[in-house]
């Protein structure tokens, strides 16, 4: 029985997200574990890296499955691509598969992970570029939130950058990577990586950048929200829209 | 009475192209007067460059509109900007504004257009992508269609490349640019400009050389295409979700 491995590309725009629903409601794990069933007759759980949530998008998003292929497609994980591809709706691909050893599960093998947050800075609208970036209209300073995204970096405990509500054991994370490109007045992109991520906490760790950015918080203020462990000490959750899951790390 | 030129970024997915349509049908140009109707009570026509067809994008179309404006418009163009944007839907934005000459129009002032053809060359589907390149699986031959472009620049008669059933004077154009940008296995772009492009024009031109490109049509073939002024001798018209009009010249 064949552990296949396949990388994700998707539009969340339509999408409630990665997680199937009690709902019904459309999500990608839902539309992946549909074509699944289609091409080999029998339901089975596709684990996904990530649970992205409702909007949010994926260039790299991870999904491990084992399943019993029919005979014409064995253990050829570029013809079980190709065969998911042909039952996916357009706004989901496989853009790779392979065979991955028995013991890989997408989730708990991963050892990090590559988000992307776009903004579009600018007084107005883009259309065209308005199912991938959030709209700020007031023109950010970018040193400022350099400056601040410096003091998050590393090993820290991001409890103030978590959805509130969530039980995990653990809050602390290792943030490898939390660049800001771009300039005021275009796309703005924060590079976010760490060895983990909590809910929502890219999201919140840009709405409180983003705050910085705006002059409505000091750029030296983020050791005392990291410190304060509580998520009324962050800023505002910047909209789905804007990030994308980028790549896994295993 | 003021004379605005308006620059127009929009996303052509959910519109059936620019031109007002006697069905009703939701357009580029119904959206823009009907703005304009909802700011000023009154009920005027707005010129455009370009007559971009159903799925087509824009970054630069550019309007124009003489009107009278409210008293807290008059003749402020970024606040007439700013209250369009106000009342246009999510997916069309007027991007620049100002006042122009009284005789300035937006169509019969062109000197020349500028637009942008995206294809995704790839087997695998890419739905980040796909509201804005068509699909073409097989991989091309970029340097064979490179080879084919050059025969098409300079000023030529464009008959073969028109839509079938177009009347117009004449089918001479100047194809100032027309460059084949990417690589095969990703993006490709064909960046086109011309003094005046025929109707469907940009997407022939495509279709034709990417059949070049799959080794269906010799290279060294497009002289004879030009020569024989019969839409026939061309490829077919590429899907219109690739094609950006990016800027027009005055």
């Amino acid at each position: 029985m064949p552990n296949f491995r396949l990388t994700l590309e998707y539009d969340g725009t339509d999408f409630r997200g990665w997680q199937v629903q009690a709902g019904g409601e459309r999500t990608v794990q839902g539309a992946l574990e549909a074509a699944v069933e289609r091409l080999t007759g029998s339901a089975v759980r596709v684990h996904g890296a990530g649970r992205t949530d409702s909007g949010v998008h994926a260039e790299g998003q991870v999904a491990s499955v084992a399943l019993e292929t029919p005979p014409s497609i064995g253990d050829d994980a570029a013809a079980f691509q190709r065969a998911l591809n042909g039952c996916l709706p357009p706004d989901v691909a496989v853009v790779d598969a392979s065979v991955a050893a028995p013991d890989f599960h997408a989730r708990f093998s991963a050892r990090g992970k590559h988000y992307r947050y776009a903004l579009w800075n600018s007084p107005v609208r883009a259309p065209l570029r308005a199912r991938r970036t959030a709209l700020v209209p007031q023109l950010l300073d970018l040193a400022a939130m350099r400056s601040a995204a410096a003091a998050l970096r590393g090993r820290r405990d991001f409890a103030s950058f978590q959805a509130s509500g969530s039980h995990v054991e653990s809050t602390v994370r290792t943030l490898t990577r939390l660049d800001v490109e771009g300039a005021p007045g275009a796309e703005i992109r924060f590079e976010v990586a760490a060895d983990g991520f909590l809910r929502h906490m890219v999201r919140a760790l840009v709405g409180t950048l983003v705050e910085v950015g705006r002059g409505r918080r000091p750029a030296d203020s983020l050791a005392q929200v990291l410190a304060a462990r509580d998520r009324a000490a962050a800023g505002p959750t910047a909209p789905a829209r804007g990030l994308t899951l980028v790549r896994v790390d295993y």
